[in-house]
């Protein structure tokens, strides 16, 4: 279909082809971004090529920066001593919103998922072990995601890092807070059970 | 939240202002982007600039175009004495899909909207009047939406155009083809009464 030109065409196939948009809201954004102002769409092409060539990565703990070290990392007032592993920067920003966290993080950029083929070397273990291996860290916190790939990345990892005398914690599992109990499965029911805490 | 450094932040806010993507959705995005091909990401942003910068409209229908004339205008095979009225270029779009009309189109680029302060001057009435003032125009067919607005610049066109000795038709109110009674407004099922055919 080319009733619009080809600029226009172009502009269409290049937004559906992201995630989560299809050829109609691709059409409607299209027809936005013609309408905008013409140094508004400038700014929005100009942040696609500026994050794409200037992305950095924490030489520490691996999180997306522009600097060499991430905020989190320098800042003088985080525990340096416990780590929480994530899979994605997007789980360390979420945590980040909590407020509750004083440690650092580190992120894997990914877990393991032997069924699309993501090894351990594939993701961020080797600078973690380094990590461990140079610093006085107390605890390692796991916080991949609660799926099999995420359970089978922070199996993989206590493995490694218990042998090292670190302690190796996981966020708990259980019933998310303002849910309704007859919505939730019975592995996270029964795991709710488990991790039961004296009142 | 600045947890993962200006670029990309930057880019996330971009994307939020675009209707229809919320914060999550832009985040998602933005992550989609930067993991990217480089050329890719590329192609998007230029596409953006490209679509925008060379935006012209047809000198005949006011559609979207390429060039100087639109490819229906251009077509020696159409019609040129029935001219079809729509609100938007992606109207004249669905309309092309459906391969049944052969005739020319006219976009009006927006619908008369007291509410909204759009006023006859502001979208391109001036232009259809000149067309068929100029042409040998036999029949104007008035496509625009079937909503107020929609409505009342049918209304608007139809008596200025009449007068001309313009025949003057509006696209038929009825059940859609597919869809279910039971489920179609009232005002629907009694204009599709009214537009009753005999068999």
């Amino acid at each position: 279909m080319n009733f619009y030109g080809n600029y226009i065409t172009r502009l269409i196939e290049e937004l559906a082809s992201l995630p989560g948009i299809g050829g109609k809201s691709a059409q409607r954004l299209a027809f936005y971004i013609i309408n905008m102002p013409q140094e508004k769409a400038e700014a929005l092409s100009r942040a696609i090529i500026d994050a794409k060539s200037n992305i950095k990565y924490c030489s520490v703990c691996c999180n997306i920066s522009d600097t060499d070290i991430c905020p989190v990392c320098s800042n003088p007032k985080r525990d340096k001593s416990v780590i929480m592993v994530v899979e994605d920067p997007r789980d360390m920003a979420a945590y980040e919103k909590t407020k509750e966290f004083k440690g650092v993080y580190h992120v894997l950029h990914g877990a393991i998922s032997p069924m699309s083929g993501i090894g351990p070397e594939d993701i961020k273990i080797k600078e973690l072990l380094k990590r461990i291996h140079e610093g006085q860290i107390k605890e390692v916190i796991i916080a991949t995601n609660p799926n099999v790939e995420g359970e089978a990345t922070a199996m993989y990892l206590s493995r490694l890092i218990k042998p090292l005398g670190v302690k190796v914690s996981r966020i708990a599992n259980g019933v998310p807070v303002g849910g309704d109990l007859e919505y939730v499965d019975e592995v996270t029911l029964s795991r709710a059970l488990e991790g039961r805490r004296e009142m």
